[in-house]
């Protein structure tokens, strides 16, 4: 970790004065915006932490494009290839979105606000643009913005006795990738049971940076019984979980197929988009590469921040997208891309770290056991 | 300045290892990779460096949008208000680019390789997705792409004595916003009069990763006769330069008139472009605010990451969007959106920096005298 220079085109979110306080001593950035990723207790606390109790994490940098209009549903289908043409309103929907030749763009969490009104909650990289541009060349109807909703996710266990407590009991209701409201501030709230964890949580997708201060001081304050900690996106429990990273795992590189998202790639002809024919092409031909988990030895590694070979023999058959050392699985675990046919759990590899260890290990499904 | 956390999200450069050999201490980040933005000196030792010396500076995040095919011309010129019909094969042209309400999307440097080959040098948004989406929208035959280049700058005084020396003399006759070749490793490299300060020098847009270190080393070795330094864009030297910096001074919410882009504006109906229609309308009405620079006491200012209000009396007139300690002027420096009719130069106003002082400051024209 090295020093951050701030300025106001890292912008910060309505939350960034209470991570402050709390004490955050790093941050990424992520839609040319903060994105709170260290405090004072080491990522392995902060894991073991979430698997228990309840953790308040400001993720206001999944910003929202909000696209309205009679052609919204028409763009966003052009956009993905995954079929919404069934998504209900009050409905999640995760769709990665491709370019002409099939690279993921981005991949978004779409929620249906309307039968004509949508926001994509998108990863890091300017989706708006992208919109933008495809509306304006093609002429549509829709009108594109980023409103000011910053999502405040609160994650782990015990996130649902917090929020029902301080929000009510109806908020139980809530399926997953599902989203209700709750009121706050006099002012109706979307909130969805979702979040960049497998600990179980919802996302409140703040509306009005105004209320930022305050709501993260409801939740804290009403967490303090639940053993609440600040925290943010787990790289353990992250990985482990087989959560993918767009800007790590996935790039206008790599397509859908490649990463496990074949579920969500209508293919039968049933719906148009943008890289259909280069993703059926692909679909025939078969990828030859396919996302998959390393575990590794020689002790905690360092952070990931270039390619590392992952080699059988003396060929290299994959590179490391994201690695860390695992607490519970007592070794390091990893994603990688990986070649045919060396991708069936169980192969051995060699992993290269950036401190120039070479390490043992072995290929294995996602998510890991 | 914060921890920075890295992952392959936040790419590296070709010249990160040598940047970290020469004891690097922050980064920025713009279009997901590293910009060195701080070195063992301090910001105020590094300008006066800059004004007398020479500086290598890492600015590969200058990514270059790759625009060719029998259409590139055109979607470019769709882009951007600026007529570039004129522009000849080795010239580099500022070229705002806006949305359909004439926001600005990005401020790059189009470089003409060809009549239907430019790249854009861009500032920090996602250009490619949104020439990417105008070419799918419309059916434009182009091709779009990330070429694998990565700027390095060499700024100061005596810059030209040190490529000279080092590439030959034949780089002295290319002139200001001019592009040019070099050999270096057996391959053609282009390099530019033009660069990110006002101290003169030159990038060479280095195309293929794998020569960085190899450049760097050249450079560095030849720099040590003329007391070279790692550099990198100086915020006190860029901001008494007026030269601005997009996500500081201008977003989505600015147009080029309001950031003395006017001549850069074609509004004669001669070339057609996006916003067009949107910025005539703006120019027929008048903006409500400028860019201009303010000059302010109370000691230095911490670094600027929030909005500053700017005020005369109890109104506020502006926010600062970019500041710091000169130390030439012995006066804090920065730039602000200013309302009209408080944008004079010689206009008093008061200055709220993020650390709570009021400051008595004085409007001033840009660049700083």
């Amino acid at each position: 970790m090295d020093g951050l220079n701030m300025s106001r085109r890292i912008r910060r979110t309505p939350y960034t004065d209470r991570v402050e306080q709390v004490g955050v001593r790093g941050f990424s950035v992520v839609n040319h915006m903060l994105l709170p990723k260290a405090f004072a207790t080491s990522v392995e606390q902060d894991y073991w932490h979430l698997l228990e109790h309840v953790q308040i994490w400001d993720v206001s940098c999944q910003r929202q494009v909000q696209i309205e209009g009679p052609d919204a549903a028409a763009l966003i289908q052009w956009m993905t290839p995954r079929n919404i043409g069934e998504a209900e309103v009050g409905q999640c929907l995760y769709v990665p979105i491709i370019d002409d030749q099939g690279g993921l763009i981005n991949d978004p969490v779409l929620l249906k606000l309307a039968e004509d009104r949508f926001w994509l909650s998108i990863a890091d990289s300017d989706v708006q643009l992208y919109a933008l541009g495809l509306a304006l060349g093609r002429g549509m109807d829709v009108r594109i913005s980023e409103p000011d909703v910053s999502p405040l996710a609160v994650q782990g266990p015990k996130s649902e006795a917090l929020l029902t407590a301080l929000f009510g009991e109806h908020i139980r209701e809530i399926g997953f990738f599902r989203f209700g409201w709750i009121e706050f501030e006099g002012r109706k709230q979307l909130i969805a049971r979702s979040g960049y964890s497998r600990q179980g949580g919802f996302e409140i997708y703040l509306n009005g940076s105004e209320h930022g201060p305050a709501l993260w001081d409801a939740i804290w304050n009403a967490g303090q019984a639940h053993n609440i900690a600040p925290g943010c996106p787990n790289l353990i429990e992250r990985i482990e979980g087989g959560l993918l990273s767009y800007g790590n795992e996935m790039t206008r590189t790599t397509n859908p197929l490649e990463v496990g998202m074949g579920r969500y790639c209508s293919l039968d002809g049933s719906v148009d988009y943008i890289g259909r024919a280069a993703l059926k092409r692909i679909a025939e031909r078969g990828v030859d590469r396919q996302i998959r988990g390393v575990t590794f030895d020689g002790g905690p590694v360092p952070t990931c921040s270039k390619p590392w070979p992952v080699r059988v023999g003396d060929q290299e058959v994959g590179t490391i997208t994201s690695a860390i050392w695992s607490p519970r699985l007592g070794c390091n675990v990893g994603q990688a891309l990986i070649a045919q046919p060396f991708w069936e759990p169980g192969q051995p590899v060699t992993v290269q770290s950036q401190d120039e260890v070479l390490r043992t290990g072995t290929i294995s499904a996602l998510p890991f056991a």
